[in-house]
């Protein structure tokens, strides 16, 4: 018999749940499709997908179970407050709903959060205690790991990564800023930057990134500018923390090698703190199973500051 | 007889120094001009202050020594790695010499991390466990405090919120960035800007505010500027910590009528976090007697954390 917890990565088509115990293995795995029609089926769904992996696991102890979710979360609450992906949960009490269908503790995170977490424990950050993730998707995420810890802030906001100034007069965003990092080194931002250079029209980033390799130069510029707003953003958060490891993760992460000269210079130039200490800017190592680890870790370190206390 | 520590606030051209029981009452304060000839004269008259404060107290108890020092600071070898105001210090083993002469243990600390402390401990920051300071001088320094402590990261550099990047391509800056915070919001941005709008050569910030306060525009237009810079940095730390309260301290806050309401008005565009929390962005209140309260606050914090483990 072992403990173990099972981590849900909750997305905006479907969720992934995974039972893992302490040690890090990974007993079950289950995929579904999330039916966003209202908060009542989106709950249904987690709960059907955690059940059907409990049920394989009879003879275990489920210690508790830990949710990433894309958006603004009230850790005290349970609540997300606000979601681009899931505005049918707004306001209702998720948490709370999902631990009196399972009788089972929950621990609601964001999604990028969860991820930064997953790397500290099992990817990328498994050496060092603190760090920052940058998940770069279409939008892009922040978690930060302090101590190692997610840190929260006061009602559990901290970490909105993507929505640090990088250009104050740049972009507009819907969070009413202009010049947000994830305007202009998102997915979205990259393929906004192929349209704005006539390498046509419609284009994915993936398609950006296959005219790189192809030696277009305006691809590879793209490219560059995505690298130079990433480094603006990381030369800060090394000047605000003086972390010793800053992670990026997402499938852009293939086109590095387009974008990380830019960064670096940006970073090294921007960062007296870069160049005085050894800091380290890596990939991160789980890839889409950094958020379903961060979430299922959640459960032991409540159970660790338990005993702690 | 009573417990107490001794905090010392190490400037560019004077020290202070002053014995504070844990619960925060000042027992005894010399102040002291220092010789910057060589590091042995500025340790000597840290030294000789200290020792005429214990003197006096010969009663009670000495738990350690707490020292703010303006510059980078690695913690855990207590050395100056480098300073603008101390270039005498810097590689030399400060905390050790001091250690050696004294007979007690010392803790060097960053000035503006000392100061985040003593608002955290004995002023505007009594009420919360994280906060963020801003100290508004000849430049910016910054202090976090996360959970009731100063955040270092890993060698002591946390917190340099002076070279946040504000204006991507802006004012050059000595770090090698462009566009610091500080210089764009410091009270030499202030004299820079009043230059350039042609107010008055070798106007102090002072000389400014006092026409913005006779109802000169384009006094009021620096000010407006400042407050700006100040915003675009605010709104990026309130997005990265979303700590419910964000300090200023310095000199330059007698003109917070004129710069507060530019500063405000970027936060609240800038950042999704303040406008729906109740973050409080406020006047520090300890002035310059911060930093003393922060580093005498350093050995009693250490005491803690032993009892703790």
């Amino acid at each position: 018999m072992a403990d173990y917890a099972i981590g849900v990565d909750l997305g905006g088509t479907n969720l992934r749940a995974a039972a893992i115990t302490a040690s890090g293995t990974m007993l079950e795995k289950v995929g579904a499709p999330t039916d966003l029609s209202t908060a009542e089926t989106v709950i249904r769904d987690i709960v059907r997908a955690i059940e059907s992996v409990r049920a394989k696991l009879r003879e275990h102890r489920l210690v508790g179970v830990g949710i990433g979710v894309p958006g603004f979360i009230r850790i005290a609450e349970g609540l997300v407050v606000g979601s681009n992906n899931l505005v049918c949960l707004e306001g209702y009490p998720v948490r709370d709903r999902i631990e009196q269908a399972l009788g089972a503790p929950v621990i609601l995170e964001n999604d990028a959060n969860a991820a930064a977490l997953g790397e500290k424990w099992m990817g990328a950050g498994r050496d060092v205690e603190d760090l920052v993730l940058l998940t770069l998707g279409t939008g892009i995420g922040g978690g930060i790991i302090s101590k190692g810890r997610v840190l929260h802030g006061f009602v559990g906001m901290a970490g909105e990564l993507g929505h640090l100034t990088v250009a104050p007069n740049g972009n507009p965003c819907g969070c009413g800023n202009t010049g947000c990092l994830e305007k202009h080194a998102s997915a979205t931002a990259i393929e906004s930057m192929a349209k704005l250079l006539a390498l046509g029209d419609d284009l994915t980033a993936k398609d950006v990134y296959d005219l790189a390799v192809a030696g277009n130069e305006r691809a590879r510029r793209v490219f560059e500018s995505m690298g130079q707003a990433l480094g603006v953003a990381i030369a800060m958060l090394i000047n605000v923390f003086n972390f010793p490891l800053y992670l990026m993760s997402g499938g852009v992460l293939a086109a590095w090698d387009y974008f990380y000269p830019s960064l670096e210079a940006e970073v090294r130039r921007r960062s007296y703190t870069y160049r005085h200490t050894e800091t380290r800017i890596e990939k991160a190592r789980l890839g889409n199973e950094a958020g379903i680890y961060g979430a299922a870790y959640l459960p032991f370190q409540a159970q660790q500051a338990i005993f702690a206390s």
